[in-house]
């Protein structure tokens, strides 16, 4: 017991970072130049998790497949699946592990589907009908510690399965909030959210209303002043879910606080 | 050093399957249904190759994206890779791991991109300008050692890279050859080629035409009298090159070859 208590502690010492970008970093050549050198530079273990709500919907319109989103979640029929499951597994995730193998990092571009690793279950009809979007039911992270073992860089697209051989699709941010959690129990996690602005702000179009640290209290203060933009909400919230369920220190801004080269938001317990 | 020959004496009698499949059943839901039970049957360690040229088709007519294909080859510029990386990388990949998932075969769904697994250089322009299109250079099998050895099964997509974050499209038989023939230094690798015909006909119409046997003199005969189809002929040729450099057996028929249920077409040196 005395041997298998030091040992936990003595793995509770390794870090992992767990970096999720989304669209507006993608979608933007020089955004996405200085997060690859940000990658690239961070040590030690790392994971990376991305979206790409912004080309999905790009080339809806080039198909001409209706597109529907509530509440920044996208409404998911059949075609639309097809078309994210190319967009998000192939395009995206194939360009951003190209780009990393090309400065030496050996990153291994996967989904939720691959290797069991994001079990879901669809969400159940209720005001909404959101079609094949998964909800999380279980990580596993063992793959995931087996793919770090063997030294590759987990790259991975939003998208889930049922085990049923049906694919889902599920929100980014909530996936790396997930694994994160998951991989709590084996590592100090710090999980960082990368977007293309500095941080959480009092007011969008003022650089300067960064908040940089933000307790629950302070949360509740500015939920109750709509304060937070609708984007920052759920963002803010699944931070909060975060750090409740082991995950050691969330930051959410640019792409250089991974290096802790510019000021950010800390989400604080 | 007679230790080092036993052991690898030893090693050597592992067996692995490498199966490539295309389009014929990839698009044939009947074919592929079939295709899936006779990969669940086959015991030991396997990898699986596929194609999906049909589908890169459909979708590009669907996106307006002109088609052009040469002896076999599709000629890629920027706009037809966008959209095969999209097919291939991620809707016919995910699609495959996530029925082989929903049989609890551990699939990982991987391209050649991934973990540095195949560098290739873009094939120079001689008579033909193929566009992003590239030749293998190296196979980085260790990675699909460490795979197989985490108890994954690669299911591996047409995509190489050349390294400096180019993106490029390979054939997928080359593909299966070149990793048959890398790992053949560690296996008894088998090789198959499954498709929608009994192997290599005399007659493509006439299903009693197959031959069971292919020997080099048989092999030059039926090229010297043209009685190979076109699409046979390269199939045929990378059967006898991945045989000379250390294969152990390609077959070429149905996926109930695999299983060693049906007849079939046999390559032998």
């Amino acid at each position: 017991m005395q041997l298998r208590l030091s040992l936990k502690f003595f793995w509770k010492m390794k870090e992992l970072n767990i970096i999720k970008i989304g669209s507006a970093i993608i979608d933007d050549k020089l955004l996405f130049k200085k997060f690859l050198y940000q990658f690239e530079s961070l040590n030690g273990m790392k994971i990376l998790i991305h979206g790409g709500g912004k080309k999905a919907t790009k080339w809806s319109k080039k198909m001409k497949i209706p597109i529907k989103i509530i509440d920044g979640r996208r409404i998911t029929n059949l075609k639309t699946l097809e078309l994210i499951t190319g967009v998000y597994a192939g395009q995206i995730n194939k360009d951003i592990v190209s780009k990393l193998q090309c400065r030496k990092i050996n990153a291994i571009g996967i989904s939720g589907v691959d290797g069991n690793l994001l079990e879901s279950v669809k969400r159940p009809v209720k005001k909404i009908n959101y079609g094949y979007v998964g909800d999380i039911k279980k990580v596993n992270s063992k793959f995931l510690l087996n793919l770090l073992n063997i030294d590759c860089i987990p790259v991975i697209s939003p998208l889930t399965h049922d085990n049923n051989g049906q694919i889902l699709n599920t929100n980014a941010d909530t996936i790396a909030c997930e694994i994160a959690i998951s991989l709590s129990k084996k590592f100090n996690v710090n999980l960082y959210y990368c977007f293309d602005m500095k941080g959480i702000m009092k007011s969008l179009n003022d650089p300067k209303s960064l908040i940089e640290n933000i307790d629950k209290n302070h949360y509740k203060f500015l939920l109750n002043n709509n304060i937070l933009s609708k984007g920052m909400l759920p963002k803010t919230k699944t931070a909060f879910y975060a750090l409740e369920n082991g995950v050691k220190k969330v930051l959410i801004g640019q792409s250089e606080m991974i290096n802790n080269k510019i000021k950010h938001t800390k989400i604080i317990l």
